[in-house]
């Protein structure tokens, strides 16, 4: 099966080069009678298109969706979505030099072996500009989430390079999240943040960071064991997005220093409701939600373009030195934010409408 | 889609209850010709099943594999291969007074809140004893993969709580690994592990740890973009093991507080070959394999089971005392070592067919 | 993804030669909470296993079924239910004259070229005896369809070779079909036919024939547009039975000599109920159920295996005589009255489950 | 999952409604290399467009085809190809008065039940026209097929009504088929069915026939035992078509009458080559391909939509008067051969693939 899918009953498939004429996606298995705009999605996108500030890629794409297909008077009916966005500041001789380079630490070897041939224009398919179409499917999950089952989906700047919150998750809202063009709800630190990513782009360089997600008020029985586990399907989320290069739930790797004694969870009874006291597994017990809140971290490197002079190799093998690359953005973290958002609403419906099936 | 199946075109299904008659699983889409035979899968299976040694649990479980099908005069015919042991040290009495009572932790809660029943032998579904069939079926992806094309799949014990090894992951041979009872190629580190172990097992108590798995001489060009990237697909298969908490590749979490021109990889000449100076990345770039090593680190938590007593609540609500809950693993990570080496091999084996079939 | 898995969210996965030790199938997905017992299949096994009547193979196969996983006190789970049946009556010296023969009509030149090797006893997983796991599957399917749902799901055999009934399938019980050894509701057809194959059958020859399905009681809504309609997901599951040619729902190839004004089915009101008047479409519309009785035919060719001379090539590519080949059946279409019950209720519960889904 | 993907390998996901802005397709999984333009897809959807002929729908649609991704330089990358092609003739209030009816045998009343809410403009996604994008997609696949592997497919208009041609496939060429309207390649017979239409198309009234499907020159071992067997998947290709009530392959429905010593198809060898001398089984054994040439037939009742006063009832569930309802095609057939050579194109490429993958 070919990796342009994601999801087995609301599913995505997604295409589209950085360059083309517009990134897309169908989404299958929207359950009818959404109320959607083209609106509510563009909201989301509003928060990941490039150029919305200082810190972020000057490339000037307005990415205005497009529903075509699978929304009749307002609503979705059940039938296949099409979403598009038109690329619209594509400036192929920009990358004309660089046609011939393989660029360290992107995709142009790999793409190239893997299928012989390669689309030179910008990363093309491995551009980060994929993951439009992924905010964009996002969007419409997010809102059935919140509509029907009252799910909040949020995440922020936790860390940028060395600076990072201390923020207790519990108290963060999405309106902290969005006061600052970082995206780190702790004002004081974002400040930081955004001094460092200034250097840091002012030195033609680039920085890594983490992410923190978070997923209230999931109902209790989403996941399927044993491969399917929730934890399992939002690590391949994150893991699939440019640039992570880790995920932990829950304690994560702090937790493998720990004791049983001191790591399990116990229940305990509130108001006659049965409650998880500390939640170390982060929301998910036996690959199954267990109704705490989910967090997770997600570990994203610093962004391979750089306007720095790097010795490389060419596509005969030759070696060459890659000079500055022009537009690009010295931390994706800000941007990520309603990807990552938008990965875990593909997730948590998903699996919503998987466990609505297992139980015939 | 129901949860018990991994890969695409080497596909497992995997079933049976850790109390049940047997654990079982049906690969479709084996590679015919290949030569197999039970020793080639009971010598994985041996290091992974309970009693091997003093830091394991205490259970005598042979772990006897039968083929049953798929398999004809030594070798696979392309047809399904079922693969079954029977369960023989069940004591289902052990589990009666278990039997209304949410261990905390476990998945007792979330499985009855979402079936609306649950099988209280043991973990059942949701016991590590579930591995047993991914150890077996990885086991044929692992000899195919070794055989055919010449890749090299192995992982070890790294940490076991504070206790680390800083050994080079490329200095690493499966001989060292298995030449003490927790699998950690670091002589002197081992002993510390296992005195470790040992004292947590004495004090009733279990401890979490980290794998490092590593995979050799995989061909350019695995993996499926944009969703089934390599990493992806591995971190998935990592996460979907009982107790892991989090998954990192290459530089992982280290690498967000690094900058581009410091973690970019280049590419260089040697001898005519074009090769990747420093591998931050893990071997993998844009989704893709490159040709490098791949390396990755997989958190396991300390597990749940504990010989102390904790309070939780019953299925009735109420809060109640566990007490001390028999045989169990003090730390799961020497006999989760196969288990990471099967779940690499069967994630390599389904990409590198998925690459075959994409060139047409 | 290879051929052995049926259903999405009902999904078996079979496995198992006709001279192996068994077969066997994992169902994934089945519902928890359904009371099963073995005795519930083996009663649909009986219809289908061989050495049932004067008319069907001697061989000598009990088919007794065995429960490995899944169900626990009585109900199944929700976790995956492996079922399987040892393979007694084999006796592999039988086929050692077969080894190196092509027999005429038979799979063994497409399987020898596809996969370069063969299991050369019986016709192994190209068997029909690969059908009794479907029908073990199907028995819990009908099961669980008929308790929950009370959907009816019966098939009968009304024709084989130019014998045939004009019995109105409405007029049909389940009882009817089990009153004779040939599974035809019409008395008087059903000797006719059970003389013909009895001459067949001392002919050393088969005959073909055509099963008719029926299914009552559908809900409104089951199909998923546009590839997995209901009558292509049936037509598909009956097309996959071993024998089959043909497939046809309603009118069928009747219907295309007819005009639209003939043909078209009205919708009436009948007690404050929309109802359908005539239904040639057979139930199905815009690949949808519409409430109306499902029905079906399905053409089975006469089986290959024969006890005449007939002149074929061996794999050296040399011409040879191929001889008499022992025990058969004259006739498939008694024992294939319960496959295709089976494959009905595997379309009907999994096309369920994916409409319960899709709702959200 | 849901229904508007078809493939497991070359796999297709279509949108789009009747009247909405636009019908497209994702092609997941198209090998890379293969040259293709606009112009190879405009030929195929132009043999499949409204208004070609006196015997057409007068619908004015010119099916544009619009590559948006996936190609480039003129050759498809191995990136998902988006193919679109914008509506352009829809009169929305042409169905304003069909709003609340539910026309006999059309989708309309299943729709509404299924989904809760209905896209009433036209038959929208119910609508025939969806199939524009399964030739669009097959269009690239039979292009690959025919290209690299010399595979050649088309299909004709066996009978329209009572007429019928008794040509033998194996005499006809594409050339032959294309000489005229109703695309049959028996001239005299090609005229009475012309006649035929028109006189209904006069009357109002609408008539079905069947198509022939050809394929040439496949290699041996295509399909994947036992439930995706090739016929099965043919199978499923073509009922999943509008208007398609039956489907038969080899000798079909009149193999039933046979005798195996009749029906059975002996092996020979020619030239050195091993050959199938009679292929009554239809170039398929045990669901591989065999070498031999694939035919079937397919059954396609006449269309729904008719000139002429028809009773059924509204949406409030009372008896209502249906008159006259505009464009129509009064017979499908000749606009339905390039359909089933799409549909064919699409299930032997993705054999193609998986035969290739399974073989490691």
């Amino acid at each position: 099966m070919p990796g342009n899918s994601f999801g087995e009953l609301f599913k995505i498939t997604t295409c589209g080069e950085s360059h083309g004429e517009a990134i897309a996606v169908i989404i299958d298995g929207c359950p009818p009678g959404l109320e959607i705009s083209e609106n509510d999605i563009q909201k989301e996108l509003d928060r990941r298109k490039p150029g919305q500030s200082q810190i972020t890629s000057p490339r000037e794409e307005k990415d205005v969706i497009h529903i075509f297909s699978g929304v009749f008077e307002g609503k979705t009916t059940g039938t296949p979505i099409l979403l598009l966005a038109y690329n619209t500041d594509t400036k192929p001789t920009d990358y004309e030099h660089l046609k011939n380079i393989y660029r360290p630490s992107h995709a142009d070897f790999t793409y190239l072996k893997k299928y012989g041939l390669r689309d030179f224009r910008g990363s093309s398919r491995a551009s980060a500009r994929e993951t439009l179409a992924r905010v964009a499917a996002g969007a419409i999950a997010k809102k059935y989430l919140k509509k029907k089952l009252n799910i909040e989906i949020f995440s922020y700047v936790e860390s940028v390079g060395n600076i990072k919150t201390d923020i207790d998750y519990r108290a963060v809202s999405i309106e902290n999240i969005e006061k600052n063009i970082v995206r780190c709800p702790d004002e004081a630190i974002a400040k930081k943040m955004i001094a460092l990513i200034e250097e840091v782009k002012n030195d033609g360089d680039s920085i890594g960071g983490v992410i923190r997600g978070i997923i209230k008020n999931v109902p209790i029985g989403l996941g399927e064991p044993v491969f399917d586990k929730l934890n399992a399907d939002l690590g391949k989320a994150m893991l699939s997005i440019n640039a992570v290069k880790g995920f932990e739930i829950g304690s994560g790797f702090s937790g493998c220093s720990m004791r049983g004694s001191e790591h399990n969870d116990s229940f305990t009874v509130v108001n006659d409701n049965v409650e998880i006291e500390k939640n170390d597994a982060g929301g998910i017990l036996g690959g199954i939600s267990s109704g705490a809140d989910i967090y997770f971290r997600v570990a994203f490197k610093p962004v391979s373009t750089i306007n720095k002079k790097q010795h490389t190799v060419n596509i005969h093998d030759e070696p060459v030195i890659l000079s500055a690359t022009g537009r690009h953005d010295p931390c994706v973290l800000p941007r990520a934010v309603p990807i990552v958002d938008g990965m875990s609403a593909l997730v948590i419906l998903d699996q919503y409408l998987r466990n609505k099936a297992q139980n015939g």
